[in-house]
């Protein structure tokens, strides 16, 4: 019988750029068993290494005056919101104001624009993720005025924190950086993986046998993004439960870094499903 | 401190058409808390409502011998493998065998074919669920004449189980309904909620604050899809584990049936990812 257990980490700090989040995470994780995942948001890996554009020295182009024109915007932060609306969950959402300067710093984070349209601009990141805003996001920032993007190269980033990891607490665990994209054909957004270290991305039984013998088709698991999904499961979102640890997978758990989170961008030659 | 525990349900036996899931279910399960999700995979429920294609009776149009002649076919069952290639993880697949009545049956699955290449027909099915084949499958088949198709109304199935589950175990639980699904831009599968009952499939922190008080943007969390791919990391695909039990989600379980996974599709003219 396969057991699985996730919990998040309580008590973590306001993360400052230059912080030493291995150091956080593992002062607080309690004890960090060999073979486990600690599931990191993304956010809290922007802001250790300092990926944050302050939005007072951005130049917007026309083009990104354009698009925050049309409502192709990134919503900046506002004031703290006090109103009734702060309760309401029906899941109408204002209108975002628009901010060409946030444009601006998609458009930077982009390398190729999908779609601009009702306040969200779908890119391919100069990483190859595809996502809403190429990632650029201003809630959960401290200051008001700058946006978080993505870490730079999260896979490097995970294998940085997975090294410090096992240097401050001795288990070889995995790392995992994530972040919530929506998603074609389905309302809502999942956690997928943005890079990870010491974690098998994908499990591979194709060409392998069920329990009848029987080959197995197109069996393919996107093991990282599936962690990272349930990752969110047990972080809220109001309380900074930024990180997870994960217990059970420790099968899918590896020696050596490997490929990271890139093996699972599928080049869009390959994509059947576009 | 947020927890999160799944365990899959080992023993079951082979489910055939007319059994009663849920007394299989609660037979091996052990207690079932109130509260706790039980995660099903589809295919034991299209088993047991008799979700069968007897490819005998099925006439391929000449549509369905067109795609088959092109490799846009589903694998039919092939005799059990015990080449050197079932082991073999390298990822690479043959070209799998063409059946004509095979993929008439993706046809007759699908209420529109997005894509038609490589062996895979994405289509979009009578549900509204986007997927390769049309969800149909040859793999875990008991009868090599016979292709599993996706339950007809899986969130009634989903509701009829958890039903039938309050009456033998006492406790009310949500039932949820998975199956893989491909992906758009990211290599791999990961489960997708196709049905769902007294679950909370959507969790909308759209105009909610974080701890800081700053409004969250574009917070609306496929909660359904996560458990699902959660549930799929306990479920060994070569052991008959096709049932995981999530605790530690209470908040998302709801008296009342719910909306179901339907609430999950979103209408094609809504898309931007596309």
């Amino acid at each position: 019988m396969g057991t699985l257990c996730l919990r998040s980490i309580p008590g973590l700090p306001e993360v400052q750029p230059g912080a030493d989040l291995a150091e956080l995470i593992s002062s607080h994780a309690g004890e960090l068993r060999e073979g486990s995942i600690v599931a990191i948001a993304h956010k809290i890996v922007s802001k250790a290494e300092g990926a944050f554009v302050d939005l007072r020295h951005v130049l917007p182009s026309a083009r990104a005056h354009e698009l925050a024109a049309d409502g192709g915007a990134v919503r900046t932060q506002r004031p703290p919101v006090k109103s009734s609306r702060a309760n309401d969950a029906s899941g109408a959402e204002d209108a975002p104001p628009k901010d060409p300067r946030a444009v601006q710093v998609v458009l930077d984070q982009a390398s190729e624009v999908l779609r601009a349209e009702r306040g969200v601009i779908v890119c391919r990141t100069h990483h190859g993720f595809v996502c809403a805003n190429a990632g650029v996001d201003a809630s959960n920032s401290a200051d008001p005025n700058t946006v978080i993007v993505l870490p730079r190269d999260p896979d490097a980033s995970a294998r940085r924190i997975r090294a410090r990891l096992r240097e401050l607490s001795g288990a070889q665990v995995a790392v995992l950086i994530t972040d919530s994209f929506g998603r074609a054909w389905r309302h809502g957004q999942c956690d997928v993986a943005l890079g990870c270290a010491g974690l098998t991305p994908l499990d591979d039984w194709r060409g392998r046998c069920d329990s009848a013998g029987r080959e197995l088709r197109a069996t393919w698991i996107a093991v990282a993004d599936a962690i990272a999904a349930a990752a969110e499961l047990v972080r809220a979102k109001d309380s900074h439960e930024p990180v997870a640890i994960v217990e059970g997978l420790e099968r899918f758990v590896t020696a050596e870094d490997g490929p990271g989170a890139t093996a699972l961008m599928r080049p869009p030659a390959e994509d059947l499903f576009l």
